[in-house]
Formats: structure tokens, sequence, C-alpha cells
């Protein structure tokens, strides 16, 4: 049976760290970043998504009674923990990116700000919200971009990782851009189009072609797109579609949504000569439609070579973000505040590999749009209390690379902080839009990329620098660990 | 919120073809079989998992008020079609090989017999369901095998595609092999071991690494195993881990289970060098775990270069089966029988592809093993009633390349049908083995398996035969419509 408590589906470690947090208490609050470090796919951006989820996940935290007798049936948890557990709630506050945002590597996502043992539960799930949705969104967005303007129909369904990936990628994928999406429960959750047709085996379950399409045709008039590949698409499918479109014009049908659908053999090929005996027929306003293991790739190649679909229908290589299965979300602690404290100490993570150390401290994150065209400069990571006037002169530069600087001209650009506080003390203060709000969003969200950074191969980078603060911060804490090591 | 019906969890075409068929009453009942064409991740084989959730989803099928209103609000189903659905049941009986099976292309992994409205509805969900969990459930048996012996730990949740990949996908992961799973819901579910102990951010939290793992050796004195990462492995971790367990050695505490975990930097090296060390500090038998981007190329190449690691936890490569993240299952029609007939006419659908022609009529599974080895010989499909006798000698041979012939001697052979009743009438007649006794039964399945097989690279593949009568049908239909086509 479906679970519909998720407070257990987090790591088992989280919960022997509460548990050891619980038994040395030292009451800190503390702050989590979840960011990624690499944009899927190649592409030079990502699009966030599953906020909504995450909210109704902490809104939801709670341990029931057999939660509570499960966890200590495994003789590692001690009661005085567990009748914690069993009043947990969530009291700290959380900031976010709002869904639909176009966001780049080392941002934090979202930030948690709260006790440490209520911070450390929630680590597994939000990752695991967050990382799937922005994933499809994020391959939804390649795709339609892609497409040049076609609509994209989500077709993945029957090849999603289990329900919830065909639910909520559903979701991510209209956010992202797809026009709608097969899948009826998605469209019934979020008030999103739904769209199909026929398979082949209703084609098969005829004694032949025409009578399949004609009763269909009779059936669904005001939107009947005939699967002309069950035989032949040249010789057969498209003949027999032409006889019933004839038919229907005949007796006074008034065509609107109507057409074909492609779903084997040379999609070039066979639309550009689909659509020839359509026009010559009268229908060359027909929707034709391709599905068959469609990407951005393949539908950019043969948009190039004027393939005559204008709908297309793209499932397993979006659902699944076939080339791209996981975004690589990362939780990471960046600072303790003791119980008899009242400031943050910063706390920094190191790896052999630079990109790898953290950001340190309580930061935040503004983007930093031209007044003139409205694109992003750049995005600036710096510390939560930072002030920056956009009168003033501001200097950018690499994090990595530090002499790579920028001046922003006081007077030319526009700020943005993209964080925006989605639960406080534990209580949900924010009301996400609808699905196609957020997809209109989105829309605007990638209009503000230059078309050099939306380019699906070898896409131009989008610049995230750090404040000079948090630079100076990172760095002294940096020399600080690598001396004590030489001790 | 959750859904927890998952009745509109279909693709609209479904229920658009279904209204088709409820308006033009051809009362049919039809067989559907689920297969797949080609084996995950350049294998010689699949397992199968998934079919528990696939039964609870057929005998919940049912259509609430709020599905009725939902689809009357498309404006494409009309009311007798939305009252028939209302009273709407799965009526119809559905086989299915059990999972953990080690199964191959092209067999039926389910077969439903239905009416035709029935069985075309449950369409998307069957694939959505087997499709994710035989994916990596195949996945972990070829982790696991690349393990030698060793214990794999599922770790993937935080990367899963959703809440259902991480819980569903645990599942199928210890059926496939895993020894256990972080994922602390699957663990209450389906009653398998949950494993994990501590994060970076335990370490950070504390003073200093010797203060954190001190405390959390207190805490689980018999579960102890230390992250040595988080500062330098060698010069900082490795050396506190040895300092804390020398200490409880002096307090007299027996280590049982303790070791380290190591989740960066390069396995090979650190482990052999952590080795080294603890050994010479008299335990060399603590458990060395590694973590870090495996998957079983990685594994395999590590145990091959004898790294010093004995237990393994495996993310996000396996609970995405990242370099194949879709189990290609499809669903086609096989056979048609009209209300007034009492036998079925089978179907065959055509491609250009000789590969994706579908294999026609009502079919089974038959397993033939040879007596002396207990090892797979070679699967046959044949027609649902055939009867074979093992003690008379049968030629079996190549469906594509028809003169590749096997004669198998009569008394040497074993055979057994795989396709076991699971639906009848609607109703379930099978009681799934719990999750623990499914990963026992999926190890013995492996064992069937010649080695050969079994390689992580170009393994021997399996042969999967036809029998001479389901060949002729085939061989028959397919030249029937070819004849029908240059008419």
């Amino acid at each position: 049976m479906r679970a519909t408590n998720l407070t257990l589906l987090t790591d088992l470690y989280e919960l022997t760290m509460m548990q050891g947090y619980f038994k040395n208490p030292t009451n800190q609050t503390v702050i989590f970043d979840m960011f990624y470090r690499v944009n899927p796919c190649g592409g030079s951006f990502a699009i966030t998504a599953g906020l909504e989820q995450m909210i109704e996940y902490i809104e939801n935290l709670h341990f029931t009674d057999d939660d509570i007798e499960y966890l200590r049936s495994l003789h590692i948890f001690e009661d005085d923990f567990l009748e914690y557990l069993r009043s947990f709630k969530f009291t700290g506050d959380i900031y976010a990116i709002p869904e639909g945002t176009v966001v780049f590597p080392r941002e934090p996502l979202v930030k948690v700000i709260a006790p440490i043992m209520e911070a450390q539960l929630v680590e597994t799930a939000i990752l695991n919200i967050i990382n799937h949705q922005s994933l499809i969104a994020t391959k939804a967005a390649r795709v339609c971009y892609a497409a040049r303007g076609d609509g994209i129909m989500e077709f993945g369904l029957r090849r999603a990782q289990g329900p919830d990936a065909g639910i909520y990628g559903a979701r991510a994928a209209v956010i992202g851009g797809c026009a709608g999406t097969s899948n009826v429960l998605t469209g019934q959750m979020f008030n999103v189009p739904v769209l199909g047709t026929h398979a082949h085996s209703w084609i098969m379950s005829f004694p032949d072609e025409y009578t399949a399409f004609k009763t269909y045709a009779k059936m669904y008039p005001n939107s009947c797109t005939l699967l002309v590949d069950t035989y032949d698409v040249l010789k057969s499918g498209v003949p027999n579609a032409i006889r019933v479109f004839e038919e229907m014009r005949e007796e006074g049908v008034k065509l609107t949504h109507y057409g074909i659908r492609i779903d084997s053999g040379d999609l070039a090929y066979l639309s550009k000569e689909a659509y020839k005996m359509l026009a010559a027929a009268g229908f060359d306003d027909a929707t034709i439609s391709a599905s068959s293991d469609l990407d951005e790739y393949l539908i950019d190649s043969l948009k190039t070579q004027d393939a005559k679909i204008n709908s297309w229908g793209v499932g397993t290589n979006l659902i699944t973000s076939k080339d791209n299965p996981a975004f690589g979300g990362v939780y990471k602690l960046a600072a303790v505040k003791d119980a008899d404290s009242t400031n943050f100490t910063p706390k920094i993570k190191l790896s052999e590999n630079t990109e790898k150390v953290t950001n340190p401290g309580n930061k935040t994150v503004y983007r930093i749009y031209s007044k003139s065209t409205g694109k992003i400069k750049a995005d600036l990571i710096c510390l939560a209390d930072e002030v920056f006037d956009p009168d003033e002169t501001m200097i950018i530069f690499d994090p990595a690379d530090t002499w790579k600087k920028t001046k922003v001209l006081g007077g030319t650009y526009e700020l943005r902080e993209l964080l925006v506080p989605v639960i406080r003390e534990g209580k949900r203060v924010y009301t996400s839009p609808e699905v196609m709000d957020l997809r209109e969003y989105c829309q605007k969200e990638q209009n503000t990329l230059w078309d050099e950074s939306r380019r699906l191969v070898n896409p131009q980078k989008v610049y995230v620098d750090l404040s000079q603060k948090l630079y100076d911060l990172k760095k002294n804490l940096l020399e600080e660990m690598s001396e004590k090591a030489l001790d």
C-alpha cells in the first residue's frame, strides 16, 4: 500500500545522528544549504522545481505510533529519544528559490535554518524532491527549446521510475515548458492539460485501419489525431487518414484539432511525404505529430532538416532525463550557532577538489539584470546581511579565477534577491502558484538568458560570483584550516 | 498531497480508447503481453520485480466520484461512459513471472487476459511499475556480482527520481541482492535491513574529529563505522578512528561491528593504506566500507586492484540505473476473441525492424534446465496449450537464424513453466513472498546462469527459442499480412 506519511523517507544515519545530538545536547541552531555543482546535460543552467512538494513534506512531518514502534524494533534507539520523536515537529525557517526559476551551480536553492536535529532529519527528502523535479524541469526546458515553439507533450509515464516519477516528473515537465502530459493523474492533481489519442492496439482490434480511423473520428471529431504507422505510413496510414478527413469534410464537420501521428520510421522523410499528401488533399493545416525515442538533440536535428512536424510527444528520454538521470544536489552545513551565542559561526567543508569546497556562512543570492536588455548579467552569492545599492558601481569577480573582474556601472543594473522565505518557525509562509502559472513564469525566466547560454551544446556559461565579503571569509577560513592541518 | 488511488495513473489515450470500445461494443476479450526487447546495461539477463505492487494496483482499481468529475471536466467523455466507470472493476486474469526470476528478452513477463476496455486501461501502470522495479533489481544484481560476495548497501534515496523511486527502488535493489538500504521507509514497509551511520555534518558540528568519533562510538559501540574523510583520511581520519577503537578496547568494549567509511579520494590507495594502519594497531577485522560514485564497473576495477574494501555503499548509479535509466518494457496485443467465439485469434504487430515483430497468440514460457548442472539451457516461448515431455528429445532453434538448431536429449533436462496465475477473475490468487525471501530466491536464480552469462561486459547470450508451433503461426501470419499489403 502506498505510504502517505513520508516522515521515514530519510536515510537511517539522519536518525542515528539525531539521537546523537539528542543524547549530547548542544542545542545548536544550524544553517544547511542545498545546492548543486554541475548543470545537467551539459547546459548552462537548471530550472528549480519541487518546492511545493517540499513544503508539504515539511508541514506534514510527524512520527506516528507505528513509526515509533518500527524504530524501536531496530534496537538502536532509546526510549527517551523515541518519546522525543513522538512530539517532533519542524520549528525552523526555510528559504528557497521559487519553482521555475533559472538557477546556476553553487547557488543555495534551499536554505534551512533550524535546530540541528530537525535540519538533519529533512536532508534526504529535501534532496530527493528538489533533485528529481529540478532535473526533469531542466530537461523539459531543453527539449522545448529544441522544438522552436512547437508544442511538446510529455508521454513518458510507462517508462518513469515508479508512480511518483511519472506524477511529479510530468508536473516538472510542464513547469519546464511542456504543453501537457498524457498522465491523467498529473492532470487531475495539478490542473494541467492532458493529451493523447489512441495506440496501435486500437487499430489492431478492428478488422482494418480505415474502420479503426473512421470509428475514432466519429467519436472524437474535435480532437482527431490518427496514428498512421501500424501497417505502413505512406501506403496505408496516411491514405486512410485522408479518406476519413475527406468524409468528415463532406459530412460538414469543421476540422479544427485534427491530424496524424507517426511513431516509427524516419520522421523527417515520412513527415515531409505525409505533408505533401495531406496538402494535396487540402489538409495542409493538419497537425503532424511525432513520437519515437525523441530527445532535444533529435528534435533539433529534425527541425534543421525541415521535418514537417509541428507537435512532439517525448517519452523515456524526458521523464528519466536519460542521458543525465540524476541532479547532483547536495545539502551542506554552512554555519552553526551555539545555544548561548547570538551569532552563527561559518563552517566550511574542505575537499581536495577546489570546486567542492563549500561556501561558508549565512548566505543569499542576488541576480544582477541589465536594465537595458532585461538579461542576466551575473548572479552574486553573498552574506545574508549584505546590502547593495544598484546606483553604485559594483565590481564582481570570478571566485576561482579572481583576476577575472567585471565592472557593473551604477544605474545600469537591477538587483533581485532570489531566495524567499517559505517556512517560518515551522509554518508555511509561501503560497505556490498554479503549475500553469509556474510554466508561464519559467518561460519568462528562460528569456532572461542570452540565447548563447540556451544553446544545447557547449553554451556560454553564466557568471556566479561571490561578494568580496564572502570571498574574504572563505579565504580566511581555508587558510586557518590549512594552517591547523600543518600543526 | 500524495495520491493513494492510482486508477488515473494512466495515459489519457487508454481512456479515450476505452470510451471508443464502450461506444462501439465488440465485447472482445483480448490478450496483452508485457515483455522487453533488450537487456539493461549490456547484460545477458534481467531480474523481474514489481509484481506485488502491480497486483495491489489491480486489486485497488476503482474510479472515485472525484475521478469521475475530473474526467467529466475534460469534455471528452460522455455520461454513459462515465457511469460505466463508476462501477468499473478489473475482472480478467493475469499471469506473471514471479519477482526475482532471471528473465530474457521477448518473454512475456506479464500476460493480461481481459475484456478489451479493462486490458487497455491497465497498460500504463503495469509498465510503469514492472519497468521501474525490474530495472533496479537488474542493476543491483550486476553491482552485487561485481562485489564478489561483499555486502552492497543501497544509499541512493537522495538522488532517486522522487519518493517512489527511492522507496520501491530500494525494495527492488534488495531483491536483486543488496544487503540493505539506508531508506528507513523501505525498511519499515518491506521489513528489510536498514543501514547507515553518520555524515560529514556530524563531524563538522563538533569542535574536532576525535570528539565527534568518540561521541559516536559511545552511543553506538555495537555498530560503529566512522566516516574518516572529512578532513584528511590518512593524516586525521584513520588515526582518530584508531585512537577511539583503542580507547574502546581499553574500556573492555567488545568490538564486533566496527570500522571506517571512506567517501572520497582514491578508494584503492586509501583503503590499502588505511588497512595497514588499522592492522598495525590490531584492528585488521575492522570493516572498511567505501562509497563515492560507485557502480559495477568501478567496484570490479577496485576489486581487481585488491582494494581493501569489504563493504560498499552504492547510491546514484544504482538507484537511477544511471547508464541505462529505463527498462524498455512494452505491452502488446497478442490475441483477440470476439464475444460470439470460443477461440482467440492471434494478432501480430509488424515492424520494419524484424526484432520488433511481436509473437502472436496465447503463449507461455518454459525454462529448460540441464539435469546434470541445474543451469539454464534455454527458454522456450510456446503456445499456452502445448505440452512437452521431458523424456522426449527436443529440437529447439533460434527464431531469427532458424538454421541454428540444438538437440536436447530426452531425460537430460527439466522443464519449468515460468508464468504463474496471479489474478483470476479480478481476484488475487497469488501471495508474494517477503522481500528477503525474494532476495534469497533471486540469488538461486542467478546461480542457474552460467558464469559466462553473468559477466559484466559482453556476456554470453542465453537462448530464447520459439516452439515449432508458435514459429509456424508467426510465419504464416507474417506471410498473410505481407500478401495483403501487396494487394
